[in-house]
């Protein structure tokens, strides 16, 4: 392989110049960028390389913000829940937050903008029945019905940036000033943030990329009062709230929005909710905002000559870049953090920029460079797992972060990424912008649809939930499938033309979720327009607690498609069919036991047509059913692995009828994938493990040849010659 | 142990006169019975003991009933779903029935008494919108919407007994008849009832005891085109419809059941259901009939100057023994099969009646009785595990069915039950009809209180159900505790003062069950009460889904009771305290692991208030939550163990906060028991398994000595008197 440079950025620092150079060379990188919390010098700027400079709107400002403590951001909040046991029920509104985070919003009138809720009725207090004690933070209530459980909704300013907050702590920063968050929506906030950026261009001539991190409203983000988090969502419009914004929805949208609304009886309108139509709108409501708002600010980057790029993370709310107003901001780019496969599918896709940068693991911290460790482990399992997404849709450029002089010391790891940046080198050279082979076109349905493309299942960003991951999984695996892949919505498929032509519709999650639709399934065009699909041959696969909601004598509202339903307890009295598994196309190339994760108890077959996979402990895990021309597959949970990977592939597959369609651009190895590029002419063989693997390799007509990996090898070859 | 007599009935047959009498005499029996299918010879009759004979109302007269085929029973069953892919559906709706069981009713009107739902909508086809085509039994639809389903809810005649197509079905009866069940509300079925008792009772002057097996109408129990078990349903009322009983229904209560209101989407108001007004109304309209109408014939019988005795199964239908009007019936006895400790209690609490029976296991049946098998391991399971309930509250008499020629054959067996029956008549002779010692009072709460007391999470009776035994063991595990039990329905607290004498409140079920209670919890009014209830020093057991209705934020709505509650996936963006188990009150004499049966997934703790016993797998199985003066405590499911019984009494006594009186007429050994019965100054000390045991014997004041017992021993004592 020939040394190849470009497409790839290091953090740099201080005192590190000679090594920076060095670490360019051997990394093949072009740009260099700061660090949270350092600066380049001015030797590391004048080097031969683009800088990326961070750039903070909504925060950092202390001088600007400490005078308009008025225009701090905002939160509706919840109380905990306080049960009356007389007629007078006293809630101490602030018990349980964080008082260096928040604080009472005393400005506007409490009776206005806050909202008591009889929880028990589910009811709004009238305003006459309760008051609030401003001395005490406390809320009143009058008239109580005794043993019902009242909340406090209401309002607060925020006064110290979450993402400073948590590093602040976690890092022992001692009396460093609290960043305080100022909302541009306000008009002192609005003209500083535009008038600061305007004059720090000038300030910062040797700055080529304006690394915005990120526009004005963080994801939610709570603290108890021993500074612990408290809620978290990734997705949240928590802090996009304040009066000026509820003032100004209730002009434009001629409703007035609740504090309900947004505070969702404690679940803050989480991504697992299925979201109202109020929520819908001021969600668009607050993306419009601030798309108009950042590309003003990125209009200024231009015209000073610079590249905005935009992180994706804190306060990212409203910038979602899936989207409907994103590509009007006009940015040049997009860096986000690359988790795995998904994570980077995320990135890579995001429509409306230049080009896409992932930030590769693991950081350049203590935690994974210390002695002793080899922080290759990490990278290698990071790469190996995004590679397979890079294979579909590569980012652009990928980077990395922390201290260059701590992975400096770990020559090994320096040895990896070298290889690492080369090989993505050489896949963007082989793959530039083409689209690669995809056996079958394959949409996500879910109430978000295409606004959280490879963003399902996320609580906070790319971790790891007992609830979640034997869902997460199914993206996981996508990511790096030789299959086209959308995100529909329920609003997609009553629009009409989502299905046209889609090969597979997966419906994935929990019962009552967004993911899994909740009551969406009880509009009978959704199931009609699912039904009318798998009869004229599509493939339906369920994952899980796919179309369920208890109505009608059935819990999956598709059961009649898939020909299994859960058990409630309700139909404990209908005799079932015998649980008897039999060999399956499904299972065909599987070797150990199945894992599905966290699975789903209690499904059961409606008839002996349905074709039983696999079943254990009384329950059905994995069924095939035909229904008309298509087929419905029913999985219990997919955590992500190879092996489910491939059921997934077969399901996807066989749910559509093209079973012989599927030994095409294939590997029989489950750990090995084929991806060809007719477009530049090239296919490469890939071995995601890091073990050696021996497979048979499928060409485009389905001729197989066998083939050895080493352990991550890729195979490059032009389509048309053989492999051996 | 003096030998003693009385309080046993045993079956007989032909040619076993002198063995009968042998059989008699070493088992103390006073009372013999035919069984299914034989009949008591004379000489047999002519011995020293009460003749049982069974009869048969409502089936086994069949001349009578191929004249009046206008009067069979009816039943309102749902065909399969059938999805529109025109608009025209043909519904083929026997298909799945068994065309020997049920035949359509085309004799009334189709239009006024079928049904037919677009389930997809939940709404019923207009009736000029379908035909029916009576020589296909076929339902068209016109003007149907594509990709709906469709059903029919149609009316059958029932032209075969359920029960006896089953053993004519398993035994191969070949051309025998098929008994034709008729309905006594019908004119001529009324009357030919009552005159064919009166005569019949001349006929059998040797009959001291009529058994009735039962009255009128069979639980739901529907066989398929296969003539295997479609659906069972023990407390449906299924057979109890007939046009008829509708105009009389729709008469008395001003207005007309639907089809769908018996059919119920496919469930037939399964006992899991929550009930809806217009069912109860219809239950109770059947009782009240059913109980006139039984009364009638039991009536006869006294005047013939013998004793009414009713099976409880079968066509027990309308005679639930815990509803309103049975009482009224008049029986002096009812008799039932005795699976374990509940079943006993089922039988045993019978209100009304001079006295109970229960038939104990094993039946005298090849299928036990075999060369090779030891038939003394089943009876000594059934014995320990009922006589723990008898401790509580003693059937008053016990029996055997089957073949006493084949018990015979086992002299091991005859040896076991010789002192069965003698160890029985002992409890009886000690207990009497006296209250034993009760530490606590216990309601159980579900949608049917005392209506199914001891009947909880039954489908077919007493059968294993992989979605009940987590529940079953709690009734179990009561039936032979020393505490009292009461069933309350949600209705019941509405009423008031179902509460006032109460020491704990268990709810265990699954979420949406007539047993968790679904959306009665919904009712301010209940949980105001329940919560009041333990605030004041009450104790609240919640098990399973207890609760449970997502509502307001919460998926238990008593959450701040127990202080746990169940992750739907709406608040993983809440942070959770902890699954730190701590040592608890709860598992002090824990030994070994926890078994929840099928337990509960993803229940978490509210804050660091409460107290986990039990959490592994990143879920709680077992807490306590201070409420008040009261407590909650939750335990994910609770099969039927000697150590699950013990973590049910203390739970309940942990949850009252009476933890310090436990250690009355206790045992530190779980598998051991004690009873007092302060009314007849004694006390016993149980141990309830089959292998030696010592423990600890606390007495009336928790003063303690070690005691040994053998396996299944019982050893009585006069209260004051030490056991050394």
């Amino acid at each position: 392989m020939s040394k190849t440079k470009g497409r790839v950025t290091l953090p740099s620092e201080g005192n590190f110049l000679e090594e920076t150079k060095e670490m360019m060379e051997r990394w093949g990188a072009d740009a260099l960028r700061d660090s949270d919390g350092t600066k380049l010098p001015q030797e590391i700027k004048a080097l031969d390389a683009k800088i990326y400079t961070t750039y903070f709107v909504a925060r950092g400002h202390n001088d600007f913000a400490r005078e308009h403590m008025d225009e701090c951001q905002q939160l509706y909040l919840m109380s905990r829940r306080v049960t009356a046991t007389g007629d007078e029920v006293r809630i101490p509104f602030m018990e349980g937050y964080f008082d260096q985070q928040v604080v009472p919003d005393y400005d506007h009138d409490c009776k206005r903008w806050w909202e008591v809720m009889d929880r028990t009725l589910g009811e709004a207090v009238a305003v006459e029945d309760w008051e609030v004690d401003r001395e005490q933070d406390m809320v009143i209530v009058h008239d109580a019905h005794p043993f019902h459980e009242y909340t406090v909704s209401f309002l607060v300013f925020a006064i110290w940036d979450p993402t400073q907050m948590y590093n602040h702590i976690t890092n022992d920063w001692g009396d460093k000033p609290h960043e305080i968050p100022f909302d541009v929506r306000q008009p002192a906030s609005g003209r500083f943030a535009k008038g600061y950026l305007a004059q720090w261009l000038k300030e910062e001539p040797d700055t080529d990329v304006v690394r915005f991190t990120t526009f004005f409203y963080h994801f939610t983000l709570v603290f108890d009062n021993k500074a612990k988090e408290k809620f978290v969502d990734w997705f949240g419009y928590g802090a996009t709230v304040s009066v000026r914004a509820l003032e100004a929805f209730e002009q434009e949208y001629g409703y007035r929005l609740r504090p309900e609304d947004i505070v969702d009886g404690g679940y803050y309108n989480s991504t697992f909710r299925v979201p109202t139509r109020q929520y819908l709108d001021y969600m668009d409501f607050i993306q419009r905002f601030v798309a108009e708002r950042a590309k003003e600010l990125v209009d200024l980057v231009h015209e000073a000559g610079r590249e905005a790029m935009m992180f994706l993370g804190d306060n990212w709310i409203g910038t979602e870049p899936y989207g409907k107003y994103f590509p009007q901001i006009g940015l040049d780019a997009v860096v986000g953090s690359v988790g795995g496969g998904a994570t980077l599918r995320l990135i890579s896709e995001i429509p409306g920029v230049r080009y896409t940068e992932g930030r590769f693991l693991p950081y350049f911290f203590p935690d994974t460079f210390y002695e002793g460790n080899d922080p290759c482990v990490e990278a290698r399992e990071n790469w190996l797992c995004a590679r397979r997404a890079l294979m579909r849709k590569p980012v652009d450029r990928i980077g990395y972060g922390g201290y260059l002089s701590l992975a400096y010391k770990f020559p090994a790891f320096v040895d990896y990424i070298e290889e690492v940046t080369d090989s993505f080198r050489e896949i963007c050279a082989n793959i530039g912008r083409s689209k690669p082979y995809s056996g079958l076109k394959v949409a996500v349905l879910n109430c978000w649809g295409r606004l959280r493309a490879w963003q399902t299942f996320m609580v906070a960003h790319a971790l790891w939930y007992k609830q979640t991951y034997s869902y997460f999984g199914v993206l996981e695996a996508l990511s790096g499938a030789s299959v086209d892949v959308v995100f529909i919505s329920f609003e997609d498929i009553r629009r009409g033309e989502a299905l046209e032509d889609v090969d597979v519709i997966i419906n994935a999650g929990a019962a009552g979720t967004a993911f899994s639709g909740g009551a969406e399934w009880l509009d009978p065009d959704i199931v009609t327009a699912v039904r009318r699909f798998v009869y004229n041959g599509g493939g339906f696969v369920g994952i899980g607690e796919p179309s369920a909601v208890h109505f009608g004598g059935r819990f999956f509202q598709l059961a009649d498609v898939l020909g299994v339903d859960k058990e409630l307890g309700f139909s404990l009295s209908t005799d079932k069919c015998p649980m008897k598994a039999e060999p399956h196309f499904l299972t065909e190339d599987r070797k150990e036991a199945f894992d599905f994760g966290e699975g789903m108890r209690d499904v059961y077959a409606l008839s002996e047509e349905t074709e039983i996979a696999e079943a254990s402990g009384g329950e059905i895990h994995l069924s095939s059913h035909r229904y008309g021309q298509g087929r419905g597959v029913y999985i219990a949970g997919l955590p992500y692995s190879f092996a489910n990977t491939r059921l997934l592939l077969r399901s996807l597959y066989h749910s559509a009828g093209k079973e012989e369609e599927m030994l095409r651009w294939y590997a029989s190895d489950p750990c090995c994938e084929v991806h060809a590029y007719p477009e530049t002419g090239r296919y490469a063989v890939v071995n995601d493990s890091p073990e050696p693997r021996d497979t048979l390799v499928y060409d485009g007509e389905g001729k197989a040849c066998q083939v050895s990996l080493e352990g991550g090898q890729i195979i490059w070859q032009e389509i048309g010659q053989g492999l051996s």
